[in-house]
């Protein structure tokens, strides 16, 4: 048994199950101890962007990390964008980055860099192994650590010589540890200031979005109070039965319109709600001056019992309220993020997982699919597109017997356009549908909004994905997956039919304009 | 004017040209602010490690900084792998990163990371802007830094708001720095002990391998001194009458053996060579045992000029020995390296520019172009492989009148396979050569060398990118790319002769296997 031995029996004595990897020349025992561990599942991705975005949702949807295999600094840079979507979505990761053997580090060969410091942004934990008994133990150590609460990235550096040199024993196994019982004080409290408060609302996320949270939010609502998620969610329950909130609008004058005159925000699994970006002479957090503001539960603690209590506290009746929510009809004309969502609401079969990186389209689909067939809805938490493809992957692998569809823009899905060869090696049941608008057309509307003009020639090129136009059929292809070219709405409604009534993989470019 | 006009106009007078972007919200000022500057060409590139690649081929070629434009800690970070590639090969580039608006950054906001600290390894300097004024003042400084010397990557954190705030001027004309002229104890230190020694080498790298210190060496070739280059040089003029010099082995065991018996290692503008990876029971330094090594310049100084000063003191000749070398014949039968190497030496025209990402394949097509006509190599300096691609695109933007020459292998290729796409939108004259052997190749090689044993059915799952096969004409085609796949060592030489022939981009597949 050697260093990599070791850890891949701890991290798999720990309950890890898949390992997503780009190796090199480093990580080669690590590879060649993947052959004795039955128990992880190897998925090879041609980008350490995908490698992290797919770790990021498997464990939105495991609730347990996966290990990803990265190679030194410039392998782990590469996956930087998505652990930091990763981060903001508190999901459990452990990384794995290989390093230069402990005596080699310090000549700085080519290759050389300080991991550390690259990865601390992003890590709720480093642990840099010293020797093949060490990395075992800090292999238990990360999967701990990944859990938080909340959760995020622990980061495991393993100099070569760590992988290879003989360990004599595995790590432990590590106790998970629990969010925090929800503070009895805090409850009275909230409900004492709701009771009083002319027009409350209640902001949730995190992890008062998942079942148990969202179910007493519910209740609430039924009670009479105002209840929202936070714009983008890590992992929605949604569909069916389930109580389905409005969401935090993304523009800040939006939200701030939103809120007027709301004198109470109670906040469960998440903190005080700010815009995304800045914008001259638009104001930074969207809490409506003379509004209170009250935590029930942070991010560390249980949030969705939090809630239920404060449900009970408040005497709310037992359920929510029914979504009175129809099906929408088939759609015609011209394809567009409306008419995507209504295919989307009536095809979608039940526990689809939507991996939702459409940025100006998703709102639109989101509404609609409101109360559709049981769904989970992953959003994008940390603003760095590439992820959708990337957290389909993951969550396709996580749960094999769900469909998993993928929401992308063109501009988005270019970033980890790798990824649809993973999709195919694998043959995971992902539906990628490309919302093709040659534009990063966000960025249109952000140009006006932030006051910088009227684009000009330059400023217009760097905006236009249009020429030459990508054709996402011949990309997927290129990469072994089916793929189809919609140019109406009738024409994406029976793709769309035809890809949910199906098992596999395959990619629906959405023609736009 | 406002501080994005401020910095642009700053980078203007300081000579910047071409801006390579990947811009979000918070760098819309910037990005408006390039309609109002026409001395700088916007070029968009669909993912951040395009961008920081195609400025490192850019800087490589021009001599002087590029800008990138890169949104917030994720954007950067999408960058890093090419920027290390680039700290390798001391390029010159200024990095503008946009940021939230000063008094946002506060909020934490789902984009909100510590730039800072994920710049740090990769940054000879950074700045930070404080307002719109600071903001132009750090531009200037940021091209004086970005020439080091030696040169690298100058960062400039861009709040949002130091952007779009009203500026009262630009900055200054920054001096160019110069690397320190040679000193005449090393010269004299250096050109006594070749005398003395039985068995000599100089190792060259860096700002030696240009010009003026390659004719030096040649010269002392001429006088009967072994010299080589390090084993990845940034960008070395090779073919025609100028003296083309072997370079160190890339494996350990090869270099040591190529170096048996030597017993003075003179070095000029490089450091002490180190195996790029540390192997059980191999050294880490390849210097042979009882070798003396002696540093003529270090990379801060003028070794070009050094090298010219030794061979003068050694009066050696006034001129390399020709080459001798013949131009290969049509090479026929199934297509490899050395077909391509026979093609690539027959048709590429003078002043071609290569950019060299094709790992395994690289080595023979290096070896059998040293005397074909003119031209520039740039190397794979730090080991990140997605450079190729990047690299072409920078060089073909600063030297708009050479042909540029891309090899790359299919694994090193899909990192940054969006950059075709940034090829077609610009018209850049290159050719792009995919190395299509459907393996990550030298893993396989790695993974025997380091003693990890046979690869079972995970392991060699993890280095075999044969399923299924990647297209490379269809991802070519998707992209907007004429493209064409060879089968036959006849079928590429006619293909590239083609390619060699007239104006425009084309991919051309290389079927290896």
């Amino acid at each position: 048994m050697n260093g990599a031995d070791a850890i891949l029996a701890t991290l798999a004595d720990n309950g890890v199950e898949a390992c997503f990897a780009n190796p090199g020349t480093s990580e080669m025992h690590f590879v060649s101890a993947l052959d004795r561990e039955p128990r992880i599942r190897p998925v090879l991705c041609l980008f350490e962007g995908v490698v992290t975005g797919a770790a990021d949702g498997y464990g939105r949807m495991a609730g347990k990390p996966a290990v990803t295999l990265l190679h030194l600094g410039p392998g782990y840079a590469n996956g930087v964008a998505n652990l930091h979507n990763a981060r903001r979505a508190y999901t459990p990761i452990v990384n794995v980055i290989g390093d230069h053997a402990t005596y080699h580090r310090k000549y700085d060969a080519p290759l050389t860099s300080d991991i550390e410091a690259l990865a601390r942004p992003n890590s709720r934990w480093i642990g840099v192994a010293e020797d093949a008994d060490h990395a075992a133990y800090l292999a238990a150590e990360a999967v701990r650590h990944s859990f938080g609460p909340p959760g995020g990235s622990a980061t495991l550096v393993l100099p070569a010589d760590c992988a290879w040199s003989p360990a004599t024993r595995k790590g432990g196994v590590a106790e998970r540890p629990m969010p925090a019982a929800p503070d009895g004080a805090q409850v009275d409290a909230a409900a004492r200031a709701l009771k009083a408060a002319a027009k409350p609302v209640v902001l949730i996320g995190g992890q008062a979005c998942e079942a148990r949270g969202l179910a007493a939010a519910g209740r609430l609502a039924a009670h009479g109070i105002r209840v929202l998620t936070d714009t983008f969610v890590a992992r929605q329950p949604r569909g069916g039965a389930r109580y389905s909130p409005d969401r935090m609008p993304y523009f800040a004058e939006m939200a701030l319109s939103d809120l007027a005159g709301a004198d109470l925000m109670v906040l469960a699994g998440t903190t005080q709600p700010v815009a995304f970006f800045a914008y001259p002479a638009m104001p930074s957090v969207l809490v409506p001056e003379g509004c209170q503001e009250l935590s029930l539960a942070g991010r560390a603690e249980d949030a969705g019992a939090a809630l239920e209590a404060l449900a009970d506290a408040l005497g709310a009746p037992a359920e929510a309220a029914p979504n009175g929510y129809a099906v929408p009809e088939r759609p015609t004309g011209e394809i567009n993020a409306y008419t995507i969502g209504a295919s989307i609401a009536r095809h979608m079969p039940e526990e689809t997982v939507i991996s939702d990186d459409a940025v100006t389209s998703g709102l639109p689909i989101f509404m609609q699919t409101r109360g559709a067939r049981p769904h989970d809805w992953l959003a994008l938490t940390g603003g760095a597109i590439g992820q959708g493809i990337p957290v389909a992957i993951g969550a396709a692998v996580a749960c094999p017997d769900k469909k998993v569809l993928c929401l992308t823009g063109d501009g988005a899905g270019m970033y980890t356009v790798q990824g649809l060869w993973t999709i195919a090696r694998e043959s995971l049941d992902v539906t990628v549908v490309v919302f093709a608008n040659h534009s990063y057309r966000i960025l249109g509307i952000e140009l006006s909004r932030t006051g910088a003009g009227k684009p000009g020639v330059s400023a217009a090129s760097l905006l236009d994905l249009g020429d030459p136009r990508i054709d996402w059929t011949a990309l997927a292809r290129g990469m072994g997956l089916p793929a189809v070219r919609c140019e109406t709405a009738e024409a994406f409604d029976a793709a769309l039919a035809g890809a949910m009534g199906q098992k596999g993989p395959i990619v629906i470019e959405a023609a736009m304009s």
